[in-house]
C-alpha cells in the first residue's frame, strides 16, 4: 500500500472541511491555534513513517494523554483497576454526573474525564515522580526526547477547570480517590498539557497495533491480551459520546483530544495520527475524523 | 484452524458455568427451557459448518431478530433510517426512557427495544406483508425453509409486554412511529418469537463476515460498506449495556437475545452462534459469552 | 370584605395579560377557545357567591378533575392509597418518566398525570359505575345537575394521548395498575372532559375551605383532618412544576387545568375559581395566576 | 391556649420515638450527641416563651442557618436573587446534580445545599465581614448575645465535605458563583456550625410569624410581603425531599437541619423549635417531626 499517495489525496480532500469545525476556546492558548492547521502521519508495520502537512508540528494532545496514563496504570495494576473504573461507553454527555451518582463514584470508563482522574490517582499512588514517569514513557514510545509539556496551558486549565475540580471532589466523596484532590488534578492537568506532533503520536501508539511491542525501545509495553483490551476500550469509549458514529464511519479504535488530535490503530496494519483544530459537535476533530474515514475508504483497511 | 477441536474443548470448559446464569422467566415458555442446554456452531469462510452440543435445536431468538429487521430496513432506506434512530451505545439501562425524552423520541440505536420498534415501523411501512418478508429473509439467510415462529411465545409477550407498549406509545407521542402502535408491536413480537438453531443462526449472519454476500442464496444482501457499518453498530450497541465488557472480553461484533442466544462475526474469518439459556446480570447469555471468549482465546482470532 | 369590588378591579387589571399566554392546542376543541375569555367566582363562608366576566360559561376542566377523583379515592381507601402514589412535588417535568422508573412505578403525587391514572384505577376498582359516580359527585359539590362531560373532547384526547397511554402501560409494567389499561384510560379521559363554569368550580371545592363539609348537600365529604391534608397536597403538588412559584406569588392551595381553569381555597375564608385559556410556560393559566395573586394582594388574605 | 400543657404532653408521647431515628455520623462531633436529647420551645404572639426538656441546650443548627442567610440576602437584593436561585422543590435527592446541569447551574431553591452556597456567595459579595454580620443577625433575632459558632465542627465539615466542594465548583463552572470557591465554602461551613438552643431558635424565627417584625430588637427585618414569601418557600422547599410529607403531616412552613433541629411558624400564631438528634430517612428529625405533628393536632392550629 502506498500510504504517501493516500495521505497526499486526503490533505487535498479535507481542505474545505478545515474551517467547518469550531476551535476549542475555553483557554487562550488553544483558541489561538489557526483552524487551517492540518497534519497526518501513518506508521506502518514495516517501520516506515509517512506524513503530510503539519505533521511535525507539536500541539496540545489533551485527552489523548488518557491513553498513556491508562497504559501506565494497567502495567502495574491490571484487574484491580477495573474495580475503580468501568469500561462501558458513557451514553449522553448529559449523564456524566448523574451516572457517577447512580454508580457510586465509579466512572464509566477511563477515557471520560472522571475516569481519567481516577487513573491519574492510581498512577500517582504507584509512581514516586509521576510527571517524570509519564514524560519518559511518552518520549520512549515516540522515540523523541524533545517532547515537553506546556506549563502555561496546564496553569490555564487549572485556573478555569471548575468542572474537573467538581468531578474530582465528587469522586473523592465516594472514596474513589486516594490522594489529595489538588495533587491528582495537578498531574491530570500536566498530562493534558503535553505537546506532541502527529509523527510523535503515530509512533507513540504503534505498540497498540503491534501486539504490545515498541520497536524503537525494544520494550514489551503490554502483553498481547492487554493490548487487544486497550484497543477494545478505545473503540467503545475513545471518542466521547460519538463512539458509535466513529466506529460506523471510521471503523478503528481511536482516541481524540480537544486540541484537535486523534490517534487510531488497525491491529497488525498501522497506527495513525491526525491533527485539525476545528471540532465537531461531539468535541472530536471534524476534519480529522473525515481524514481517518478517507484513510479506511481509500485503503480498504478496517477492523470490520 | 480445526474449529471442531476448539468447539469440543469449549463445551467441556463451560459446563460449570451453565447453571450460574439466570434463565429468563417473564413468560412461561422461556422459563421452561432447561439451563443445561448448550449449543455452538461456527461457519467458516471455506463453507464448512462446525457444531457441538444442542447446536441443531431451535430456540427463541428474541432480540437477535433485531439484526435481521435492521438489515431489511437498511436495504430499502439507508441514510433516512439514521434520522429516526441513532447509532450510539445507550449507557445505563436506567436511562432508556429519559434518553428518549431528552432526545425527542429518537432511540439511541437500533438494538435497544425502542430502536427496534422504530425499525419494525420502518419495515412495516415499506413491505406489504412484513411477517412473510422477514420469515423468507431469515430462511434464505439460514438456508433452512423449516424455520417458523412460535405464536404462543408471541402471544405471551404481547400480553405481558406493558413496557414495550409504553415505549412504543412514548415514541409515537414524538411522531417517530408512522403506523398504528398495535400493528407495529404485533410485528415486533412476531420477530422476537422466531425459533432457530445455532446452525441456523451462524449461517444466517455469515453474510456479515463475508462482505455482505450470502453464498447459499447467491444474493448480495448488503454492499461491503453497509456490511462494515452493521458490524460497527453491533460492536458498539449489540449487547445491551455490556458492550464495553463484551468488546473487552470477546472482541467480536455480536448480538444477543434474552433466550440465551448470541451471534457474532469476525470479518473475513467466520460467523458463530452460541446458545445457553442462563443469563448474566446484563441479560446476555453467561456461558455463551464465556464460550465466545474461549473461542477468541483458543484461536487467537480477534478484530483487535 | 367586598369581594365584588375586588373582582371588578381584577378583571380590569388582567385584560392586558389575557393574550400573553398560549392557548392549549393539542386537540382542536381546546385550540378553538378564544384567548380573551375570562371569568372568576368567589364563594365566601357566609354563603354568598361573587362573580365576574365569563364566570357562568362552562369550559373543559381537564386536570382540575384530579381533585375530585382524589377525594373519591380518599373517602374509600385512605392509608392504602399512599402506598400506591406519593405526595411529594415532582421536580422538573423532565423527570416524570425517570422518576417512575427510579421509584418503581409509584408516581410522585396524585396530581401529575401518572398519579391521576393510578387514582383513576383505584376509583375504578371500588365503584361499579365510576363515570356516573364521579358525575354525581361533581354535580352534588357544585349544586348543579346540568354538568356534563364533552365526549368529543374525551375522544380527541384518547386518539392523541400517546404519552398517557405510555405512562399507564409503564405503571402497569410495575404492577401498580389493577384494571385493563384501556378501561382506566377511558375513565381518565372522561374525567378530564367534564365541563364546568367558574361558579360551578368555586362551589365544588368549597368543602375544602369548610372543614370538609358541603353546605348545599349537607354532606360531610371528608373529615377535617383529610381536608387539611388534601389542601397540603394541593399546595405542594397542585400546579405542575410551578408549585414553588405559585405558593410564592399566590399563597393558596390550588389546582390548575390545561383548559385555563384554576381552583383555590383559603381555609375558613373562601374558595375561588378563575378561567383564562392562555397558559404560561408551566402550563398554568397565565392571567388566572395573576388574578389569584391580585386577589390575595387586594384582600390581604393568605395562608402565610 | 395553654402551650405549656401541650409541650408537657408532647415530650411524654415522643419518648418511644427518640431512638428510632439515626443520629448523623459523618463528622465526629455530631455523632457524639446522645439520641435521647429532646427539647422544644414555642414563642407565642403575646410574647411568652414556653419550653420543655433540653430546650435551653445549644446544638449544631446546620441547615437551619440557610433561613438566616436567605433573609440577609433578601434584605439587600430581592428580585435579582431569584435569577440566581429558583424557588421550586427539588424532587428526588438523586436529582441534585443532574438538575444543576439541566438548569445551567441555577439551583432549584435556596434551601438545598447548592442553593445555600449561591446565597452564601451573594451575602459574601454584599457584606464586608459576612461572618460577623450573620452572627450579629442571629444574636439580634434570638435576643441572645452568647450565641457562637463551633469552629471544630466547621473544620470537620470542611475536611470531609467533598460533595459540597464538588457542588460549589460545578456551580462556579456555570458562572453562578462570583467569589473564590474556598472563601464561599468557608462562610458556608461557618453558618452551618452555629450553635443555638430551641429557645434561641424559636425566638429567632418569630419575625416570620409576626409580619417581618422582631419585637425584642424593634426591627422590621422584612416587609410583610417578603415575610409571606419566605414562609411559602419554607413550606415548599424547607425539608429536603420530604416537603410534601411534612406539609401533609405537620402543615407548617418549616426548616430542618441535620443536627436534629427544626424551626416552624404559623403566621400570626406562633413560632416553634424542636430538637431531637435521630433523623428519619429524609434527613429530618424523626421525633422532631412527630412533635410538630402533635402540636398541630393538639392545638388544632394549621395553615390549612
Amino acid at each position: 500500500m502506498n500510504y504517501q499517495t493516500v495521505l497526499n489525496e486526503i490533505i487535498e480532500e479535507v481542505q474545505p472541511s478545515l474551517t467547518r469545525g469550531k476551535v476549542a476556546n475555553y483557554i487562550p492558548m488553544l483558541a489561538a491555534v489557526p483552524a487551517t492547521k492540518f497534519g497526518m502521519a501513518v506508521q506502518s508495520m514495516d517501520g516506515e513513517t509517512f506524513k503530510v502537512g503539519d505533521a511535525d508540528e507539536a500541539f496540545s494532545i489533551q485527552s489523548i494523554s488518557k491513553l498513556y496514563t491508562l497504559t501506565l496504570a494497567l502495567k502495574d495494576q491490571r484487574r484491580a483497576l477495573w474495580k475503580r473504573v468501568g469500561r462501558e461507553p458513557s451514553g449522553t454527555p448529559f449523564n456524566s454526573l448523574v451516572q457517577l451518582e447512580y454508580e457510586n463514584g465509579i466512572p464509566r470508563n477511563p477515557f471520560i474525564n472522571a475516569g481519567a482522574i481516577v487513573i491519574a490517582d492510581i498512577v500517582r499512588s504507584r509512581v514516586a515522580d509521576c510527571r517524570r514517569a509519564l514524560l519518559e514513557f511518552v518520549r520512549a514510545r515516540s522515540d523523541n526526547t524533545a517532547i515537553e509539556n506546556n506549563s502555561e496551558v496546564a496553569r490555564s486549565e487549572r485556573e478555569t477547570g471548575f468542572r474537573n475540580v467538581a468531578l474530582a471532589n465528587f469522586i473523592k466523596s465516594f472514596g474513589n480517590i486516594d490522594n489529595v484532590v489538588d495533587e491528582v488534578l495537578d498531574f491530570y492537568f500536566y498530562q493534558c498539557s503535553l505537546e506532541m506532533s502527529c509523527v510523535d503520536l503515530a509512533k507513540s501508539v504503534f505498540f497498540l497495533a503491534n501486539g504490545g511491542n515498541c520497536p524503537w525501545s525494544g520494550e514489551a509495553v503490554l502483553n498481547p491480551r492487554q493490548t487487544k483490551r486497550i484497543n477494545a476500550v478505545m473503540l467503545t469509549c475513545g471518542t466521547y459520546d460519538a463512539v458509535g458514529d466513529f466506529a460506523f464511519r471510521v471503523g478503528m479504535p481511536g482516541k481524540s483530544g480537544v486540541g484537535g488530535g486523534i490517534v487510531a490503530v488497525i491491529p497488525n496494519r498501522l497506527s495513525v495520527a491526525v491533527w485539525s483544530p476545528g471540532l465537531n459537535a461531539h468535541g472530536n476533530s471534524l476534519a480529522g475524523t473525515l481524514a481517518l474515514e478517507l484513510l479506511t475508504t481509500k485503503t480498504g483497511i478496517s477492523i470490520f
